[in-house]
């Protein structure tokens, strides 16, 4: 597979692999967020080893699927109009531009 | 949860989320996009019902994992320069810029 | 083992595998619900094999997202006064009581 | 989407989401919560802090899979006459009825 | 990573990626396998498009638990022993053994 | 059931649980095993609680998925002729012969 099929394979994607429903909704992104905080909240004012790497697995799985709500928004909902009235788009979801040379 | 704390929140989980491991590679999205086609190519030369439904479940279960691979590697590691090297990068892997208007 | 420990285990269960974080928030159900509607509504407008069986496939998963969301508003939220105030959330939440006998 | 709809569309959950196979059995509950024993018990002999979170990790998802199980009885296969032979069933599957105030 | 780095590899994964929690119980694989011959009878004694794709959705998820179940007591359970007191079990599980050629 | 139809039932998974697709790729589980090495690295080198916690959650999931693309070689790919040619696939793999008696 040559590097134009894979650019292929990687534009099909785009065409065929959400239904898409058409539901977008970031409370799912705000809700998980949320859930993270708490966690880390409890995690912090709890001395107990048990209940400590408990709050890490959920604060983990929570953060994952914020992390998947907002690439949802970032790869299927977002179009070029909203990223050309709000930039910050492009740097609160993560892409390479905002990432700190490692 | 305001717009300044929500952005905080997606700030954060670029920092927390992932260990990361370090370990980045294309393959795994290659071979689950191969995957992909070989699967559409069997669902396309076979007429039994049954076959076809599997092959369509299995072609969205390898197409999802080619599109979290392909979102690992923008959301984690491609870094600015990779993106002015090679310009395409941000089109393939279907940002807003790269949708046309619904 | 025997009853009673049976006994046991379920009334532990209840109080190890949650963290909780305390988050509840029934938008998560509203939204998978939604997204079933909007699913059946393109099912139903769509003569296309393939569309249709992906359709099911989005369907299906979201439904049991709607599912889980519920399960746990009413396995780990919901409060005897909630109850006592609203009777209904017994109903609606698809206890023994609410199903027709089979 | 108001409240009556939202009724709606909780009641229509019990009828489409599961097609049912028909196949239920506790013991599916019961070993997942043997499991949990056997990991709570190697994890207290252990000091090992590496074993330790393994163990931790292990219980959690053994624990998820428990209560997964229950709720499918409890929401699937419990009919009225059931609760109605062992009231007992509704305290032991974690209900807003069995759960002290918090 | 040369051949030989690649069986440590291997090798290691024996020791380090199961507790084990130590429960083993063909229960779980019955279960599952029961599951797919009532779901499988029941697509067969439908003729809804919609029931008869979501006989396939279950069953196929069913049968993937039931070959999870199988592949952990045929890496985890059996013992040079089993294998030699029922030789069968080597055919049962699918090793290369018993494949046909293709 | 008995032991006889549970046998079939084995047998039958060999032939309806995959489509398969037909792509076997060793790569897979290599870039998890290496995933699992960098972590485990990370993990040695940290003294951060939280980190070290975090570093077990992704090393024993890397570790989950290298396990499952070798059970897919050892399940779906190798033929008898591999295991004549390479009798080593049978150590490798983790079969019932290869473990030391517990």
């Amino acid at each position: 597979m040559n590097a134009g099929s894979t650019a292929q394979t990687i534009r099909n994607r785009l065409r065929h692999c959400d239904l898409p429903c058409g539901i977008y909704d970031p409370e799912q992104a705000r809700i998980e967020a949320e859930s993270c905080y708490k966690t880390i909240e409890k995690y912090n004012s709890s001395s107990d080893e048990h209940f400590r790497a408990r709050a890490i697995l959920v604060k983990e799985e929570r953060a994952e699927l914020a992390k998947h709500h907002i690439d949802v928004l970032w790869s299927d909902y977002f179009k070029p109009e909203h990223v050309q009235k709000h930039p910050e788009i492009t740097e609160l979801a993560g892409t390479p531009r905002s990432r700190p040379r490692r």
